[in-house]
């Protein structure tokens, strides 16, 4: 999606450096980019939190940070560049006046980049500090993470504030499921395959499915949580992010604007769902005390700081209609849910069933060929094709069997690692490519239309069906699909 | 195609049992069918040769036989259910009377499985023979080896002197390519998967190659070769069969009547290739000498028994179009010849090209998808696809790579063996299944069509274009393809 990997050196300014995004992830995706040397020699990384610690004291907090979440032993040489490229300043980030400092550690004459990974309740005042101290220009990049907010009101308010400072080019806001190896190879597969392409709408395809699974509850953030839910938390941002890049009319390049236009047509084209369809077209649940991989484990409202009298979702399906041209008649089905058996995230397209089956002695009905797109934990794409039985054997001299091909990744690879999508995302930010960003109309529209759902809900006057932690939600989600004649897909990740 | 793979029993009556064909391919292939228990246990196999030699005599040397060519050590077990099941009779097979011995070695109530494995000039002596033996009825069925005919006029002859005897529903006629592994694969790839089946027309599909090459020369067989050539021997039947089997509309079901009628209409859309488009059309090539996986071998007209003025062709391409629905503006490209660099049988289905390319950083023209059917050496069944290249290296953010993916055998089934295509085809008339034999409609077809050719060679008073020996063919064969802006796909067969 670029021309060049050789980025010109930027200021790469850390927004809340201690905190959990930034040390489980940020840092040592940053420290993968140096070691594949795709970070110019002459870039610097500024922490910024309101520790008064010394630059020794930051890079030997960041060095235990990389060797705890990296997952792999620190390279020497690596390390040493890297580090070199530290510098860290003390910053009360609600404190305009504390930014004064700001302007000795960054060189304007360079582009900055400054992620803001805090609290979207500051962002605000970072902006407000950026500008006192003097350091922002035209060329600077912000990056924003999520939640923009809980709704479509408070999402405006928040980019509303840093509009104020920063051109629409300027800001760059992650989703990270976006920067996924097998997001980016969908692309890749759905544009560059004619005999992908040709069968990509509603003559080719049955219904899409998209699932994104998590087997943890809530672990300790139960007031936040509550307040969210799973609607906000995961199908306003990574579902619907997911469904607009399989819907997507072919983009006229892979550039940021082309993409993200195409992006935003898809989701001004979802049917509204509100109080005269809400039963129809989705399920919410709320797990009770189960049991999750052989461990019991409480329900939502048995958490701990768990206000017994919450109607918060855990758990969402939703039967999505995309009222265009291609898509007409083919349902996107999405659920997600904490509790859930296994953590996984799967896309599965089903393509329709042959018009006419000529195996009838091996198949009474012929299974569809389905393309997967599996996001975690092992990321890949697989295309399920239908051949033959080798050999003579079998209760028919055609026998036919499923076959599942791997699409992802050519065999040399498959022992090496995957990059974790924040390491792309970073990349795309120092290059100044938004392709991978979602725009602030995506944001908004998203929103809209998450919270028709979430208002036709609070007048249904019905609580969230109850599911048992361990299971696939409540049942009302399997048959939100039978319904249609059809089910959820079976994945076969922890089922070995 | 078949209901159930438990046979009736039957006689099996093999002519010519020391002849090549029952050394090299009939007789291994009936053991395997006995190891593999596909055979009927009460079964017999009934040898019928000149010689006056014991049923001991020949046992030994069946059993030296399958030693020889079945490319494995006996399994003693199998061996002593199959060599209980062997029977043999001495007759002259061009006397009438001499078959009287017949009778007592077959049993008239059960079927009878007559195998011509003889040369086509006695099949109607041996028709007279079982009509003086008295063991003819409606439920015998003939198996015809080819040549049947060297045109369309000699193959009515012979077609008629079979008919006089039996029904067009007993006869069978081989052609081996039509039981092999892949080519069934080829069938079921096509009618089981969408992906494909929407794909299988001129909207999709840009060309088709078919290639069948042999690094020998003429073994010995000069004179024999010289009648026929390259376009009789090789085009005639396994060029067109495979072609009818990929151009064929989908049969209504896979029972011989459906697959046979709807090969026959390809045949019949042929566009006739005459005088009037024979050199845009066609290329005939003859070797002269050259070296042969680094071997020196003599030129056509230098072998042994050699006419030094034989126009014989010992290489055909040709340019084929169907004219129908389905293939308007879709060549088929047919090539065969000897003395190639290496064996291969390849069927390669070129896809359109994408219509607008959005990966040009990467490609600047995206190489289409094709779908592979390698008949040998290694039979198996590949597409390739584009993906993307893994990672965050490379020229470009979303760099493609062609892989090749697998379509034909499970993992697990990699290692074992292939069965051999007369073992099916064998299997298959015990079954009493026709689907995959050559009807007299085809045959007569397919010669029509194949005369033209050779009629508008033999007007055009230009002999056949020299190439050298261990090449692929005439530069006017790849100048074929060129015209039209295509090249013959490049085998990765011998090239590891």
């Amino acid at each position: 999606m670029t021309l060049d990997n050789s980025s010109a050196p930027c200021d790469f300014v850390l927004f809340g450096t201690k905190g959990d995004l930034a040390r489980r992830k940020l840092l040592p995706s940053l420290y993968q980019l140096e070691k594949a040397e795709l970070m110019h020699a002459e870039t610097t990384i500024l922490g910024v939190a309101r520790d008064d610690i010394s630059l020794q004291e930051y890079v030997a907090l960041v060095k235990e940070n990389i060797e705890q979440f990296s997952g792999e032993t620190l390279c020497t040489e690596t390390w040493e560049r890297f580090s070199a490229k530290l510098d860290y300043v003390c910053v009360d980030m609600k404190n305009a006046e504390s930014y004064s400092v700001f302007a000795e550690h960054v060189d304007v004459s360079r582009t900055m980049v400054c992620y803001f990974a805090t609290p979207p309740s500051i962002f605000g005042d970072i902006c407000r500090g950026l500008k006192a101290a003097n350091v922002i220009d035209k060329s600077m990049r912000v990056v924003l993470e999520k939640p923009i907010g809980h709704d479509l009101a408070s999402s405006k308010v928040i980019n509303d504030q840093v509009a104020e400072f920063f051109d629409e080019s300027q800001i760059y806001r992650i989703d990270h499921y976006l920067g996924k190896e097998t997001v980016l190879n969908l692309i890749a597969l759905r544009f560059a395959n004619s005999i992908f392409a040709t069968n990509w709408d509603h003559n080719s395809i049955d219904h899409v499915q998209i699932s994104v699974a998590e087997s943890v509850g809530i672990e300790g953030r139960w007031g936040y949580f509550d307040t969210a839910g799973q609607m906000r938390d995961m199908v306003q941002n990574h579902l619907l992010q997911i469904l607009t890049l399989i819907a997507m009319e072919p983009p006229t390049t892979l550039d940021a604007d082309s993409i993200r236009g195409e992006k935003l047509k898809v989701l001004k084209a979802l049917r509204p769902i509100n109080s005269t369809n809400i039963n129809q077209k989705s399920v919410r649940g709320q797990y009770i005390g189960g049991f999750v991989k052989g461990k019991e484990v409480p329900g939502y409202l048995d958490e701990p700081d768990a206000n017994p009298r919450s109607e918060t979702e855990t758990f969402v399906a939703l039967n999505v209609d995309i009222d265009n041209w291609r898509w007409a008649g083919v349902p996107f089905y999405l659920r997600t849910g904490k509790r859930l058996p296994n953590k996984t995230s799967e896309v599965v397209i089903y393509f329709k069933r042959q018009p006419h089956n000529l195996f009838e002695d091996s198949f009474a009905q012929l299974p569809p060929n389905k393309l997967t797109i599996r996001l975690q934990p092992d990321e890949g794409v697989e295309v399920t094709v239908m051949n033959k039985v080798p050999g003579l054997t079998g209760t028919s001299g055609m026998d036919l069997q499923k076959s599942r091909l791997n699409l992802s990744f050519s065999e040399a690879f498959q022992d090496d690692r995957i990059a974790d999508a924040y390491e792309k995302l970073l990349l795309e930010v120092m290059l100044g490519n938004q392709a991978l960003f979602v725009s602030r109309d995506e944001v908004e529209y998203a929103w809209k239309w998450v919270d028709g759902i979430i208002e036709a809900w609070k007048h249904t006057n019905e609580p969230p069906e109850p599911y048992q932690a361990g299971t696939w939600g409540p049942v009302a989600s399997i048959a939100l699909l039978a319904r249609e004649n059809r089910a959820w897909y079976e994945s076969r990740i922890g089922r070995k």
